[in-house]
């Protein structure tokens, strides 16, 4: 008995490594496969989507997607029985995740052509962004997150200023381009504002009245330049992170006079002459 | 009558705390309700613009626009008797629009359907940049401010040189491109050339003749290009403010007269000669 | 005899200092009237290209016209009286725009209806770039002059790249897509992947094969990647630039020890304790 | 025999200097020619898909074609000559792009009509590439590849959060359009989504229903908002380049061993410990 549950210790143990490790041939090996697998569940839901290639190979997609079900299936099984606090891992976000990119398929056996279930599956997408903590990018996407999160108090004012302003013109822009533009209701013509000062341009709807067309001109010209200001944030933000950055490599002190800010490569204090 | 003019005073006292203050529970109380209200009327008059929606639900808009009118006269005359400088509120920037945000609907007693009444009404949009005067973002938007005011004059310049260049490109493709293209005069060409150059890119007038077409490429990158330039006005502002800033916060006070600032290599306190 | 000399002497040295200086109230009224008579002149040229103005006041924008070119060929002979060398203003870039916002006009009297001669007006417009030269500009428009002057050779590298991409790539799409997609020729799918990467995206010419737009999407999310690109580089030199101002704006030597690196509002020596 | 070895000798050399080298006038000339001849070589391939022009001047573009491929085969033929490493040159890169430069066009000789042979000529478009290795450019085109390469793991972690953000956003528009609105299949709404995204906005797709038009607007604030990273990150990466090379400018070299870049109150070289 004992000896069964060491052997079952050390499948446990073995399947944690490969699983949550990423240490191992067998763990990187199993992270390229999962990855590989997420993304082909990922493409078979888009092609259901597509009428031509549903209708030519439907059984196919089907077959596809009750193997890569059974897999994720496995998968989900292994990850609670390896893991130390599986209650923990079950309620966290990712393990929702994991949980919603099987559960669909089940559900499907009992009511049949409900697409709001296929269209659940497509939750499963949110594991390719787990792809961000793997220990080969997380240092990167770290400093793209402190950067993000310092600058994150003036880029809401920037977005509540955009909001507010797009109210104002939208409401403007009612009352001076009217129906015949496109221009139907006040929501409309704020998705317009939006449409123009984020300088995407759809074209649908597009005034067509002299003094339109001008205060339209205004706004494009306005959305040109206050895109400067997020990029603007970003930038010190990331420029005064580089600059930290190279000041600590910088710092060396002397052991001599103590003086910091030595470069990398300098063999000598700059202060003192002393040999570093 | 001193203990009824007593109590008139404690309760001016207590409401100016309440409308004007932030820092009791009933002063940020009273700030999110106002916020919501003003969220709501802005909402109502959007909804009222979209016919679906105002066939449907005509009378319970006006109803509601009504208790929002009152609610709001409410706050304007409490505003009034609670602060000290009444006349300077009324006739501040803030003031005139909280009177024009109750104003419109009491009009509309007397003149009926008056569409401009109604439009006027949005106005009491503006009430919502009054936000960004609230002590949790000032600090935040005084940053964004004073950088957008030092970059105020080559800003100026880049607008005024984007403006003048979209004249001069705006005649010569009127030329190039002619009637056909939907260049029917300068000023729809001049329309085109801000569309193109903001790259919105509508596609409602587009160039159709060979020469048209490459005189276009060449605004696109062009417009492409400078946007750099109001990016880079602003980022080196940004960044300026950021570097000075991190420098403030790096460098411990003057053990005798307390002023902060000093370069980290300084040895005599630049405010008072003390040694450091 | 000398006396009439030393009259007219007189009058041009009046002259020469209300039309080409910016000192006295004269010379400035003399800029603003100017100013004002060439923004009219310009949008006298664009009304007449709007049929329904011209229909309806072709007769006033006709007189109007002449009013101006007659005061503009006064402003150009007094330009050329009052300068100490004519010949170089003449064949300077402005004074061959100033003879050029002139001379149209009275060509049109003996070549009756050609329009070429009427857009040719429109060369007016470059005497508001003159502007820029002003004092109160010309200091913010040298920075700007001088970052771009600098970025010159990297800017030109990328647009060279960008170019010989789009070559690259409408080439790739002319094949892909064919011509049921509007992409008709190798210059038309050029002008396509230009207007795709500089994100304006009119949707003239739109991808409708399944791989066409799989390119189109690679092709948008390069674009949006390297606007970066120029927008670096710009920043970059706006920031070295600021930095290298501010640097100047802090040194002031100690008088004692002759350390420089002082801020602007330091009383004392870091280094030496001296009073500055 | 000797003698003939020697002048063949003499003759590879000359043409090795003229080819390979830029520092001789002859060796600039020939740079300039064959940049020439590239560019003809291009248009020409250009020109042969617009129908109109391939109508009229069919026999001169394919003798023009025939005379720029001649000299493309004696230049090829030249190289391989000239260089000491021809096996080397032959299959790199450039090497392979020369010879698809030169080999369509005789094998037209042979299969007639194939316009995939037609299309592959193009190829000889990537040799304009080449020229950012001249000598001219290099040093700056070396920049911006060190701060593209030094920004590129930030960037790629960029593209994938906006691939799998397109997909998610694609999937809910899916939902939420439907097929009316133009988003037929998911496929459709993630290309709907990436064209949105980087604000190119072509407007063949466009959201109908409010919920989508509403969704829409925050991908576009989205877009609009997140350019900003690609961009702080590209310019942080310059700047940080540029105050490097600032910083190396800026320091007079030591006396004794001739190394710069001592920061400004160096005592002592950092490299020899010889006194400043």
């Amino acid at each position: 008995m004992g000896k069964v549950k060491s052997k079952f210790e050390t499948f446990r143990q073995n399947t944690n490594i490969i699983i949550y490790g990423t240490n191992t041939f067998y763990g990187r090996l199993f992270d390229l496969v999962l990855l590989g697998v997420i993304l082909i569940s990922v493409i078979l839901v888009m092609l259901e989507t597509v009428k031509e290639i549903d209708l030519k190979y439907h059984r196919e997609l089907i077959i596809f997607e009750w193997i890569i079900t059974i897999f994720f299936t496995i998968e989900y099984i292994l990850r609670i029985i390896s893991i130390k606090k599986p209650v923990k891992y079950i309620f966290s976000f990712y393990g929702i995740v994991d949980l919603l990119a099987v559960v669909p398929m089940y559900f499907s056996l009992f009511f049949v052509g409900t697409s709001v279930l296929s269209i659940l599956r497509s939750v499963r997408l949110l594991r390719l962004f787990k792809i961000l903590k793997h220990p080969q990018f997380s240092n990167q996407s770290v400093h793209l997150k402190q950067a993000l999160i310092a600058s994150k108090g003036k880029i809401l004012i920037f977005i509540y200023f955009m909001l507010v302003s797009s109210v104002l013109i939208g409401s403007i822009m009612y009352v001076v381009e009217g129906k015949d533009g496109g221009f139907t209701s006040i929501p409309i013509s704020i998705y317009w504002t939006i449409v123009t000062l984020t300088t995407v341009g759809y074209g649908d709807i597009s005034p067509i009245t002299p003094l339109g067309q001008s205060i339209a001109s205004l706004v494009m010209i306005m959305g040109y330049g206050i895109i400067a200001v997020p990029t603007g944030i970003v930038s010190a933000e990331f420029a005064s992170f580089k600059s930290r950055i190279n000041a600590k490599d910088k710092i060396n002190p002397c052991p001599n006079c103590g003086e910091e800010g030595h470069e990398l490569n300098a063999k000598y204090c700059y202060n003192c002459g002393q040999k570093l």
